[in-house]
This record gives structure tokens, C-alpha cells and sequence, in this order.
């Protein structure tokens, strides 16, 4: 994993992870940490798919709207959590195997960060196409 | 349950909300279907919350998605699917208990159907409140 | 024009109205002012088109946009302006005509108010049909 | 201006342009046509603003708007027309001097094209800052 945050920023974006039980749920793991940029991957697990076999729509913005929420997180002050206030996805192709979500910090700001995330499915012989594009708005809130 | 379309189209419906299996995985159900209205109920499970504990973002999208977009199934000729073009979702309102959807067609269309999906969460005792407001768009497909 | 709002309120967004140049430049006019609840129309004129003479998407987002942000103004305490966070649009029909936008408050707040807008179309015989549906996030700002 | 499109795409472009009335009357001129990337530029005339003196969001959307509507038609048959099925704009600072919007295709399609426009604000002194990020779908009509 490529993390390239300091210590406390990593421990506290890896608390906040771990305590998404949703994150669990889905099978999620934090790929890489950057201020401004965090990715997670999730597998198109049997549980988590519309009619077609294919992720449901719910499970891409599920990763995207958690990997925007850190990207935010790593470019606000300690002591701080995000919430999500608004996201828009677009989807883009049908996505099965092996799911990353990019999220990266568009515009950050005391009041509200402006977040975009790309969601990207691997099929496990390497090759990659994009499925998803999100664009959305962080709020950070005292715990 | 209260369902005001024909036993075809609500088989059609019904037949669809059971191949998804994040339906299940959540522990969602079909709770109203109407020409161009359909509801859907989940309640806000130990898997699938945020850092907080409230419902995950992903989980309300995830019901939005659905109410959405068997809304505008029910719109729509016998023998296509639906599939979700893109959706954007505000979120109200930190949400636990039990989420039930709303999704509704703005505008029918033979190439594409406009839709919106107000989100309640239900705390036990009668009280809702809204959650979140979501308004996308839907796009017939042959399976 | 219909007004039931007290005197302070309605002088604050007529005078705000006033110093919006782009709603004289469209020939826009405030309908109707309630709590929560404000109406803008505009002519659809030669000058904001597009290229098969229908109304600019541009012109219809103009329009919602002021309604929607007048509609956040009026839930909000006096001294305070609004900005527009983030909007998106879904254009449901071409708009000749007259336009009507109806913008309303979906969630009130201190720090950010969720706004909707309906965008009507009038043909001048009375006919009217809905061309856009408008759904964002406006935050209060000091002058 | 920087053309890297054949003569017969940047005709119809340029053609359709010229009949968008409202790029005539927001002063707006097309800046560099790509295959999947058309850039348009308007000043921030003293008729197109809001309350306190900067762009409105309505002129900041109507070139992200035109920008990426292009950018759609650019990698589409000849034949058709683009509309904008709906399209979201997150407005990242308040603008003034001249715009610049930057649209790009995200995802080709037959049916539908996925887009995005970045909308910069240059202030005459060769600063510019971004002040909007726009997302949505196309679609090609029939003319």
C-alpha cells in the first residue's frame, strides 16, 4: 500500500475506515493514502449486484463517496470528521470483478471540500476501465 | 403491501428486485408499487453504517437507486430492463432506524425516464424524517 | 404578484433581485415571494437560444438557479446573503415560451440550506408543461 | 485559435455555434476545437451578474454547458445534434474577468455521452484560478 501522509493522518483516516462498517461489509480496503487523494478497492462480491449479475450502482457509490470522504478528510485539521453533503455519479460501463475507487479533492475549503472520484472495475488480468465518475461536496463536522 | 399495477408488471418487478442481490444483502423490500411510483424499505443494519454509526451514504443511495429505478420500470413496455445512467443524491439528514424510499418518474420517455427518490428514516415510534432527496436518470435496455 | 412574506424579507430579495444584472439582462421578474417558496419568470428571447431556437439550457439553469436561491434567502436570518454551492439541472422537455421557475426549500439549515427548482415552460395559451427539474445546495455568506 | 479537428467537424461545430443565439449575446467565442475537448471563452460583462458583482452561476453554467455539449458533438456521426439531458455544476470560487471552459468527453457513446467542463476565470494579468466543475450527459437528436 502507498501511503504517503504522515503517521497521525494515516491513523486517523484507518480509525475512521475501520469503524465504516459498511466498509467490512463490502469487503473494502484502503489502497493508498495521499493529501488529496485516497484509493479503495472492493470485489463485486455475490451479495452486492443488480439484476444483470453486474455491482449494483450502490456498491460503486459506495467506494466512491468513501474514497471522496477521506480525500477530504486528509486535506482538513485534526479533530475534524466529513460528511457527505451532496454526490453525483455517473455511470459509465458495466462493472464486474474487482472494483478502485480514486477520490481526489477538487476545491478544499474551511466550510466545505469539493470532491471527484473515479471508479475504475478490474477484471484480474489486468486490464482496467473507468465505470464510474463522481462529483460532490464535503462538509467537515465536530464528532 | 399496497400495489396498484397489474400482476404482470408487478411480477416483472418483483422477479428483478429478487436477482439483486444487494436487495437481499441489505434486507430491503418492496413496500408500495404504482404506475410510476414504487417504495422500498431497509432498515439501517449493523453492516452498513458510517464512522458514526448512522446509515452509510452508500446504503441510502443504495434504496434510492432501486425505488428509482423500478419506478421508471414501471413505466415502461414489457421485455427491457432499466439500468441507471447517473443519480445525484443530497443528503438531509444523519439517518438510523429504518430507511424507506420513495421513488417517483418525473418525466416518462421512451429513450430515457426521468426519476426522483425522497429517502425517510423511521425511528421506531412513528416519527420520520427525510434524509436525503436524490433526482436522476434511468435508461431502458434489452437483457 | 402574490407576496407572503413580511416587508423586510421582500425588500431584502427585491433589492438583491435588483442587483442581479443577468436577471434584467434575460427580462426576468419575481412572481411570487412565500416563506420558503419563491417564483422567477422570463421570456425565452431571441438572444438565449440554442442552435434550434429553444430556450439555452444556460437560460432555464439561470433561472432555477435565482429562484432556488431566493427560496434559501427567505429561510435564512437577516444580514446574510447566498451563494450557489452546487446545482444540477435535468432538462425534461424544450422550452419555448415563457419560463416559470419554482423554487423551493427542501431542508433548511445555518450552514447550508438544500434547495429544489421546477422549471415550467407557458406557450401563451395557457398551456404549460414542466422543462426542468433543479436540485442543490445554496450556503449563507455575509456581505 | 488551436483546430485540431478536420475542416468538416469544425464547419458543423462552428455553424451551430453561430446559431446559439446566447453565445452571440454573452460575448462568447470558441477558443480550440479537439476531437473529445472544445473550449469556449466569454467575459464577465456587467450584464450577466449576480448580487455582489461577480459572474452568475447561469453565465458560468451556460459555457460549461456549450463547452461540453461540443466536446460531445465532436466525437458523434455527422448528422446529428447534441442536447444536454442533464448536467451539474459545483462552483468552487466567485468569478471575474474572463471565463474560459474546458469540455471534455468522459465517455463516448451511441446513446448517451458522458462530459465534463472545468470553467477558469483569468483576471488580465495571466492569473487564473478554477471557479466551476461541471459533470452530466449528452445526447445526439435528430435535427
Amino acid at each position: 500500500m502507498e501511503v504517503t501522509i504522515d503517521k497521525e493522518l494515516e491513523a486517523r483516516i484507518r480509525d475512521s475506515f475501520a469503524r465504516q462498517s459498511m466498509m467490512g461489509s463490502i469487503g473494502a480496503e484502503l489502497v493508498s493514502l495521499d493529501v488529496g487523494k485516497v484509493s479503495i478497492a472492493a470485489p463485486v462480491s455475490k451479495g452486492f449486484r443488480q439484476q444483470q449479475g453486474f455491482a449494483h450502482g450502490g456498491l460503486i457509490f459506495t467506494i466512491g463517496d468513501s474514497a471522496a470522504g477521506y480525500a477530504a478528510l486528509s486535506v482538513l485539521p485534526a479533530g475534524v470528521e466529513v460528511m457527505t453533503v451532496e454526490l453525483k455519479i455517473n455511470l459509465l460501463a458495466p462493472a464486474a470483478g474487482r472494483l478502485v475507487a480514486e477520490g481526489r479533492v477538487l476545491k478544499p475549503g474551511k466550510r466545505l471540500v469539493v470532491v471527484a472520484a473515479d471508479v475504475w472495475a478490474e477484471d484480474g488480468k489486468g486490464a482496467r476501465k473507468q465505470v464510474a465518475a463522481l462529483q460532490g461536496t464535503m462538509i467537515p463536522v465536530n464528532p
